[in-house]
């Protein structure tokens, strides 16, 4: 089924800025601020422990604390930045995109909390592995959200058409199987966390690389058989 | 009485960007920042018991606030949809129409937590009632904002005129009958707080299918009427 | 001294969304988003007690938390609605303009603080005259720094050289009188906090009528001598 | 290596809200909503203590509270007035310099958290010291994640290459000193924290003066050359 969209053609003469636009800028402001308030939003957490330990050893004691704002901060910066060039991909939104994202974005806003637990439990043998279990489980879920967001988007036509069909293919197979190993690192995770946890942060850290530079259908060819 | 607008027709050949356009631009990225901010925001309240349990018992421990942030999530991504929607439908904005919009913000900032004091106390019979008026009257709440935003939008004429005048009426007619009915549930959620409760949540769950596409006015007629 | 803009004239036909415009856009989202937050966050101050109490009381218990994030709502959102007009005066920012947005910006970020305070203490007869002054001086403070962005902003040329300077002088003649009556008010509340933060609150919600549509100068006689 | 950027030739035509420009405008509202976010969250941190003191004391108690909130103020306003700044320098943007930017953000992110651990101990003789480093550091390395961006964003050809050689160059110097100078001050708090914090925020009050207007190279030579 293809969702209907926002476009109307009567108005394509609009200025960009007056909200009469279906294009995604709206939709890509409000992910922009719900990252950037996920992005933030852990130092929250991080407050100096009371008590009668001097302030040094306080400070180092935090320790876990900051590996989870560095692990959060890492995951929620990857995904920013895919998400940004995701800017380039897609050309309209509608309902139920913005639906898909919407569930993204609660994915996104969670994952912080995935990152802490694990990291503040780190030292601890007897509950690490629970702990990185569900850290595991959630960038399995943040993958299959983003895959979601991508499947949706794909199918009701608000990718950009003028865009290889190979090129678009190969973003699809990239993110179908991202969340695939995500999937077995989180599993995995239940028999051996090291293993598990390894594979789900190998496929995250594999998003540090830039994605392909997007490829557009040549249109010279149509212009040149009408001369 | 007809709000006075910003509107300034020596400025309208500006450029979209630089704050002069009184469309509705602004308008729409303070609410997507406020929206962004109140679907993370949940979040902080999550926080991992400390204590004699196991680790994973802990985790399970929280369902009562995943449960709470899910609620929370739902009803902020519906509205937030509607509200991006929304931008097809206005054209300008004014300053009782900016007021009206700041008193529904504050609605979406306050939902969240009626959600989790409903979810914290799903489990305990001698408080869940008190729980699911509380947040069934905060649904109704945000529904009622809506439609004085709605209502002061409508007769301040921010509306696109392009619109068919039915189009707009039949927009005018869904809001008021979901406050209406929201407000039916928040009564019923005193006597038997399942019924009352599931009729504001259908309510607020009908809007998750997507909006009739906006319909305008046809302009054909005139211009072959020239000719 | 008139601040060196970053107005850059080979520019001028740059497309606005690109970041080299300096026109005010950038400057006004940032404060959009600074008011979305402030508006936003005083919520994550209402936490439901624990205790032994039953959970309709534990409700009720709350309702000086309720009257804090009405308060702060009210100010932080009459504030957005006229930074948000005074998007049609600016033209251009600058960095000391810029700089002084960011001293407004910290007041309303502050201004919950003095809201919740004063709501916490206001059912106690011997701390709300206190929480009563700090409000008072906090609605002061903040007025004062709309002030200094206002007088920054009008001395180094960022507004709008096509309004008629006696409209100019209406708004900077207004913004002076309603700081000095806040100042006076925060001073009377120390003698009697009913009138003086009575006071500080009657010039706030003044600013709830419609500023005055903004008048151009006219441009037409020119154009008429020279036929 | 030069980074592959986003910039497509087929879509320059494109609206600039649609978010297919790969210009730097998302990634610097991005940006503003980070800085919003960091700016606005220290207030979360102040709460009024409970207890046997009067109101008056125990508002008057929250000084380090108030120092600390001013602080990480003043470190996030004067670099959100410096980023801001830098949308005249960069026109394009890419996945390596996103990242960048992404570090240097989370930098930001953390800053009010040293800043407040600083000013919480400032009374206490025998921890303000270590406080002091760890402000001190934490200035240091939001330097250093500037300059970063700052070298990334140069090397990968983000700068407007319109810009002089010699203004970019001008730009650089300042930054890599600031930089050295802050891990000095970093340094010396070891040693001695009054200097070496004295030092660390000298570098950054510096940044309180507005930066050199950009300086365009001259293309009317090219012009003239013509005639």
């Amino acid at each position: 089924m293809v969702e209907p969209s926002y476009h109307d053609p009567v108005r394509t003469d609009e200025r960009p800025g007056d909200g009469a636009a279906r294009g995604t800028a709206r939709m890509e402001a409000f992910a922009d601020a719900v990252f950037a308030i996920a992005f933030t939003l852990p130092l929250v957490e991080i407050a100096l422990p009371k008590g009668g330990h001097g302030f040094g050893e306080r400070l180092a004691a935090l320790s876990p604390a900051y590996l989870g704002y560095v692990l959060a901060s890492l995951v929620i910066g990857i995904y920013w930045v895919h998400h940004h060039f995701s800017g380039a991909i897609y050309r309209t939104t509608g309902h139920y995109f913005n639906l898909a994202t919407a569930l993204f974005l609660a994915a996104i806003g969670f994952i912080a909390f995935p990152a802490r637990a694990f990291a503040e439990n780190i030292a601890d043998p007897t509950s690490r592995g629970t702990g990185a279990i569900f850290f595991a489980m959630g960038l399995f879920v943040t993958s299959l959200t983003w895959l979601i967001k991508w499947t949706v988007g794909r199918k009701s036509r608000h990718v950009d058409d003028r865009l290889e069909a190979n090129y678009v293919l190969s973003l699809d197979r990239r993110y179908r199987a991202s969340t695939m190993a995500s999937g077995l690192g989180a599993a995995l995770a239940v028999i051996e966390w090291r293993i598990g946890l390894g594979l789900a942060m190998i496929v995250l850290l594999g998003y540090l690389r830039a994605p392909r530079t997007p490829v557009y259908r040549s249109i010279a060819p149509t212009i040149e058989g009408e001369s």
